[in-house]
């Protein structure tokens, strides 16, 4: 087998371990915790179905990609829950190993490739990064909210918090966090978010 | 709410069953079953990273969604196996039932366009159809090497079968063909696969 081919395949067999890294949001109907990659399929398809909602003219195509990759550096630096504040200072230096280690396993030009993709996302500053995190965002609030909120529940969620994280959705989607803002107010009304 | 976004939203939830449905395949390291959420984020990755082998020029956007929805219907249809000769005689009559009911609960432009990508899909026509079908071929047969042939030791793989399902592989890809072949060989060596 030649040489590019078997680095894409090992590439291709080392993210089957996003599978393994899970979530704090549970899966509709009081499921189990989600896993990296279910959550990636899972946006990666509502951008495609919601991209009408985006604010700007977006290539569905590297939103897609974008959504499918975000998270494969938590293969080696773990899920960090977005209220966690410890976990949040130390993020950026273990995912920025991560994207070195896996990434590199690729071709080099795949390497640069979706090292940038990655990049980018994380940047927030394209059309196509603000609508990725607003489906990254969103699609946790719609599980959360189909579950009458428990994860907020037993992580004692506080509004400002909450806010803090889900404002961004407004630069990808005014009309989704008009949606996003609508179900956290009734979080807050039903107490599962604290003010 | 206004009904088109409410109709998106109910559909977008319903899907996140497809990670409660789980096919024979095990994840490398000798993990668990796979489920159908996670095998179609990593078959659209595959598409992605692997779209230099097509034999054909592809639109690898449409590709990707592809992947992405492929299984959605066996949300109501089930895993049918590739070597089960029982479930397949039933399965075109499942996944029709499914494939009315579930995108059904989208718009009606959105049902007609995701119907119209499965139905590709199933037809295996279009050059992204026939890319598609190799890298839903080709995903479960890395799994499956990573786990020394674990699942068709298990299943009692004989190698007619085997290939009468691989070879469509050719069909989007000469090059991921020829892969395959050397890799089924190999487990035939092995007495993985009967012949």
């Amino acid at each position: 087998m030649d040489e590019r081919l078997k680095k894409q395949l090992e590439f291709i067999l080392e993210i089957d371990k996003e599978k393994s890294i899970f979530r704090q949001t549970h899966l509709s109907d009081h499921g189990r915790n989600e896993n990296d990659a279910e959550h990636a399929w899972h946006i990666a398809i509502m951008a495609y179905l919601l991209k009408e909602y985006s604010n700007e003219k977006i290539d569905i195509g590297r939103v897609m990609i974008m959504c499918l990759i975000h998270d494969i550096v938590e293969i080696d630096a773990g899920d960090t829950y977005a209220y966690d504040i410890e976990g949040m200072k130390t993020k950026k230096a273990r995912e920025d190993a991560a994207r070195e280690r896996i990434y590199s396993l690729l071709p080099d030009d795949q390497k640069k490739e979706l090292q940038n993709i990655f990049d980018e996302f994380e940047e927030g500053k394209t059309p196509e990064a603000k609508f990725a995190h607003a489906m990254d965002n969103l699609q946790p609030l719609l599980l959360n909210t189909s579950n009458d909120g428990s994860d907020w529940i037993e992580h004692q969620a506080v509004a400002d918090r909450v806010y803090a994280r889900h404002n961004k959705t407004k630069e990808g989607s005014q009309k989704l966090f008009e949606l996003t803002d609508a179900l956290i107010k009734e979080h807050i009304k039903k107490g599962n978010i604290r003010t």
